[in-house]
């Protein structure tokens, strides 16, 4: 029988810019009696993940261009959060109903190029994603393997709206340690039916499973710890294997 | 702390027309020493659903129209799968690369309008969605209640391919007896920041969480149970409440 555990890691303190998020990590799950073990999949939410690294914007400090300001009355949105979103973004794929839509520098294609409101302290205070999420994914992957000595998967999630479904999830925006996508052509099904088509995106599926604890709780839960689900190591992974190019989009 | 468990349903027979599904997998549960308690999430994949209400069909048994051999012809598909796949849709999205994604008479988006050639017996045996995937959880629902005396969620999943991202995940098709979104709009954030745009799709999410069990075994594990997570009740929730109008769409 399998069985798969989604562990949220509770009590970290309020992260600033600098501080070790994968040592409060390792410990606040250690104190709260799981500590982290060999083949855990940590999930870490990107705000925290940006605070640590000072991705972080005061919108009081921002100057909008001409264009920010043009967009912002169009849309009824704050002119320096329009600046900041198109700063982050490498194209506008939609204007509509006070939302942008952009493909991020990181080719995303997601609501305020990820820039988030939500969970960053101070009313004015916003949070961009990561410079380079894998990168960020590795760093604490490295540095939990360095503190407890386990190899475990690190991956870094967002929350996006979708295409064609009401509602958001959450998904894989950075990855270490993990092939994103489980590549399942050729396997045989229960049946002998040679599988023609499979290939699993589990770096979001496990991302949607720590929603399931990150979103639920009352106090912040930053990071969810998946203990059970036997993945498929890489060295190379990047989380843009997850995107795939608009050229090739049958559903658009 | 919060710790949610996906557990794997396993040891189920193969599942025939008009066998009692819901039986079926409480006595499973049971036999491997985790029975269903209050307040599970069930999460069934629909290809077993389909099998036990007959919703299969023998490609040989298919008379094509002329329509689905031109298409078949010009995508180097199964002229007796297109017409099935046809029958099934309301609507042709785009056809490209021997694929054909549809809408689905339930309004789901989607490649093939869901009918399935895997996990099920037969060369050229595929299974259709169910007719009514809401009406099929609630039937379900109903049975473990009088089964076991258990209050707990339904959820039928299928496996879909998404726009912009590549790879599988799995969705909601069906769901009884629990809100498939929940609406965080108006709570707050952990700064007290009042959350404007939140409502996760969580029939979704535990669709995806399950696939980690469903998905990894080797041998079939059509049902997951997932154990607490606390969900919001809901009598008349309808799977289609997680499809979003064209027209309406965004991403689009």
């Amino acid at each position: 029988m399998s069985i798969i555990q989604i562990i949220g890691v509770e009590g970290l303190p309020i992260i600033k810019a600098g501080d070790n998020l994968a040592e409060f990590i390792c410990k606040a799950a250690e104190k709260q009696g799981t500590p982290i073990q060999d083949g855990d999949v940590i999930v870490v939410t990107h705000v925290v993940v940006s605070r640590a690294e000072g991705r972080i914007v005061n919108l009081d400090e921002v100057t909008p261009s001409q264009f920010a300001k043009t967009v912002a009355e169009l849309y009824d949105k704050d002119p320096a959060m329009v600046e900041v979103v198109l700063r982050e973004a490498k194209s506008i794929r939609r204007m509509a109903e006070g939302k942008i839509i952009t493909e991020t520098k990181h080719g995303f294609v997601c609501a305020n190029s990820g820039v988030d409101k939500s969970n960053v302290p101070g009313e004015r205070i916003v949070a961009l994603l990561p410079e380079n999420p894998d990168v960020s994914a590795e760093k604490i992957r490295l540095e939990i393997k360095r503190l407890t000595g386990c190899d475990v998967a690190v991956i870094i999630s967002d929350t996006h709206g979708r295409p064609l479904r009401e509602g958001e999830i959450n998904v894989a925006v950075g990855v270490s340690g993990i092939k994103p996508i489980r590549d399942r052509r050729g396997e045989k099904d229960l049946f002998g039916y040679v599988l023609r088509v499979k290939q699993t995106a589990v770096a979001d599926e496990l991302s949607s499973a720590a929603e399931l604890v990150i979103g639920q709780a009352d106090e912040g839960v930053p990071a969810a710890i998946i203990r059970g689900y036997k993945f498929i190591k890489s060295d190379e992974a990047r989380a843009t294997e997850l995107v795939r190019p608009r050229e090739k989009d049958l559903f658009l």
